[in-house]
């Protein structure tokens, strides 16, 4: 096997948020490791590439990682351990436990149901029908090892020959253009508008759709971020009914990636509805016909649970026979990680008022989300003072992405490494200060313009310090390049 | 979406394992929930279509649960659970959790380096190294949810235009016609001789490759699974080298299989060798040349922590920019579970002598591993007291494979029903005993002949009855369609 033989789509696909970057980022961890520091001094990587958040310190929620650990040991539910588990678990968690492992046949170590297990799938449709007040049917709901593989299944799908075209938005996470690209599909950008926040326009969509047929493309489906990833823009209700009205008139399946959904940060102006929702509340031909996935999953929100890979899909409007093909491609996995599943049944059903669980669990959820809330708006301004740089605030999700206006000099050097301009920034700002980002390029951008993706998670402690990094690196780098 | 206008490929894939039947026997089960018995009397379902071990009520391995408890609830080891814990958690085990807690930056719930944990990595190395007495490197090591994953992982990036051919065995473990028709490559079967045990003759292979180059195919690798699924062959050396000088000859790359490698029941006389160390073993140019890919699970063995999806794959002889490639496609899925990883380091270092944890590690494992002989034992000779039925022991694996002579009239009955006659076999006997077993058709087999795979998983206790069901039905199969 050489890169010249192999599938050329693996060779050509991207995938940015662990490109480049991340792999210096790496190198530069083992340099600390072996020498205590890096040969600019400082001392440890700040991963801002990626939106891990217990990476970076966040604490897991007490109650769901309780129950997590007594189905890994149900030998602590024996009544041996009945008393002296008492100052350790809460009794919620101890039930909840039991029940799952009743759920899971005993064990977290055997094979689930292919499409996830059927009690975890029943209570991701009732906390869908409680958030949005329409029906949900658990067979229309696949757990997934993350939101992720979710997507990958549906494009997998969805791409029946070198022609189709899949919508995406520009700025997007780079997961659907290397996806798309491994799947040998056509990726067809509609651009979001920097000036409005994030904005999507329904004559960019008509453009972009246009354009993709004359193209050739034979388009299938959109995709939208909801709340917006890298941008952090949430959609009003006016602007998801124009998509809906587009993808009804064009037959297109609509994607909604929604994992997000609880990172919104300025709630009143801005808060999340589901296409699921909106969809139903359009009735008839609308809701009765567009089909939509919608996609979940426990690595955001204020659980982060990353590492264990855990989500759902449900799907609404999709021909049953179609549905049994993602069952079937999904069992030649097997199933979705078992621990992952218990986080999705945690998540869509947390301990309530009145649950011996509750005040700590609502404790813990405020104070996170409180600390996101904070950051996003304390590192935003720090962006909008730095010279050259404007920055749209986080009405949601986990990141910044500043557009920064780069000297000529720095695009010249850029052009001449053989780089974009805005990896040069950003390899630059690894290499001076351990602050790792993923340059704008890697989620596409308007033709001319220049950002970076940031996460706001450091911890709320070291925020001063990661500014005064930021801005220091920023000031030298202007100068060397003015 | 329908059926026409998806991705051909997706509709076209087949995966037996959780085909017709097992989609029959949750419906069953459901039956069984609401009125307390199926239509035929009986009460539960036997699930032998898969390698499940835990679903049928084998015992994880507790060191290696107390280490995974710890890890999901760390708080468990602040100093005010010090002395609690130390009744139900042994001083190893806690060692360990704190370890494999530092070497995920402290959470479970991180996202993990996209090729797994180093240390984890570095551990699995060492595995190999003590395993084979060749040198093993944790750069070449890629963690993997589960080994099947890691196969699709290689077929994606092998399968370079829709010519591309890859050698599988028959019978085969249907992941591999499932995947390499999702790549759309195209399998090129080569057969195992059912007389001598499923041997594997060089003849074959050549037989194999002639006949698939002369139909077009560009053949890239040749897949080989030992011990055999559903076989449970075993190699020997000799047969091995051939298969490596083979590979040799014809520019191959290796897939070695080897998720049973401890699932071996006659260690005397069929032991198991890693294809790593009998190609380390010829020299060059063999050993410097040949590309093998090997792959390995936590699912399997006397350990079937199948759930939590955990694995490893390991190159060797691989171009280090095709294994960035590898790096590449598994970042866009972000990491392995983190909980799959903890597992592998705990399958690669076990409890040792003189470890807390020794004395019952060693226990548990050798009385699971003493049953898994028993009842293959067991299974075999029952089947082959079955008229019309013969069975090869299993020399390793989990599985038995019987062949069967269907009467005619099963036979022309089938055909009327549109269905493999062994398809019928396997549903008939699911429907009037509730035991739900693979149909040979879903491995591929040499055409005329009929076979199904069976686990022989059923607990000890309850083989007995187990084995009673399939003789009734047997007979009953046989006179009805006399």
């Amino acid at each position: 096997m050489t890169l010249a033989t192999i599938n050329p789509a693996v060779v050509e696909c991207e995938y940015a948020v662990r490109g480049a970057l991340a792999i210096r980022a790496e190198e530069l961890k083992k340099e600390i490791a072996a020498k205590g520091r890096a040969q600019a001094g400082f001392r440890s990587i700040t991963s801002c590439n990626i939106g891990n958040p217990q990476q970076l310190g966040q604490t897991p929620i007490t109650f769901f990682r309780q129950v997590a650990a007594l189905i890994e040991y149900p030998n602590l539910l024996d009544a041996q351990h009945r008393d002296a588990i008492k100052g350790m678990f809460a009794p919620d968690a101890i039930e909840r436990a039991q029940k799952l492992l009743k759920a899971m046949g005993g064990s977290v170590g055997a094979y689930t149901h292919s499409q996830g297990i059927p009690l975890i799938r029943e209570n991701v449709a009732k906390f869908i029908e409680e958030r949005d007040g329409y029906p949900s049917d658990p067979n229309d709901i696949f757990l997934t090892a993350g939101a992720s593989p979710g997507v990958q299944l549906i494009l997998q799908t969805l791409i029946a020959h070198e022609k189709v075209g899949i919508m995406i938005p520009i700025p997007q996470y780079p997961l659907y253009t290397a996806s798309i690209a491994l799947f040998k599909g056509n990726a067809v950008p509609y651009y979001l508008e920097e000036e409005t926040n994030w904005g999507l326009k329904l004559e960019e969509l008509e453009r972009a759709h246009t354009l993709g047929k004359s193209r050739g493309h034979d388009i299938r489906a959109l995709c939208v971020i909801n709340p917006g990833n890298p941008t952090g823009g949430c959609l009003s209700v006016s602007h998801m009914k124009q998509i809906i009205e587009f993808c009804h008139r064009e037959k297109l399946v609509l994607l909604a990636d929604e994992v997000y959904q609880t990172n919104t940060y300025m709630p009143e102006t801005f808060p999340f509805h589901s296409f699921k929702k909106i969809l139903m509340s359009m009735g008839p031909p609308y809701s009765t016909s567009v089909e939509l996935i919608s996609f979940h999953s426990i690595s955001k929100g204020v659980i982060g649970e990353c590492g264990r890979r855990g989500g759902y899909l449900e799907c609404t409007n999709i021909d049953p026979k179609v549905k049994d093909m993602f069952y079937k491609v999904a069992s030649i996995s097997l199933c979705p990680p078992a621990q992952g599943q218990v986080m999705v049944d945690l998540m869509v059903r947390p301990p309530r008022e009145g649950d011996e669980s509750w005040e700590g669990y609502r404790g813990e959820v405020g104070r996170i989300y409180a600390s996101l809330q904070k950051r996003a708006a304390q590192l935003a301004e720090a962006f909008n003072k730095l010279e050259g740089v404007s920055c749209q605030p986080a009405q949601g999700a986990m990141y910044l992405f500043p557009q920064i206006h780069l000297p000529e000099k720095a695009i010249a050097a850029a052009k001449k490494a053989g780089v974009a301009p805005d990896e040069l920034y950003c390899m630059e700002l690894l290499n001076a200060t351990g602050v790792c980002v993923v340059p704008g390029s890697g989620f596409h951008q308007k033709s001319g313009t220049w950002h970076f993706r940031s996460t706001f998670l450091p911890p709320e402690e070291q925020m001063g310090g990661f500014i005064r990094s930021i801005q220091g690196f920023h000031e030298g780098f202007l100068k060397r390049y003015a």
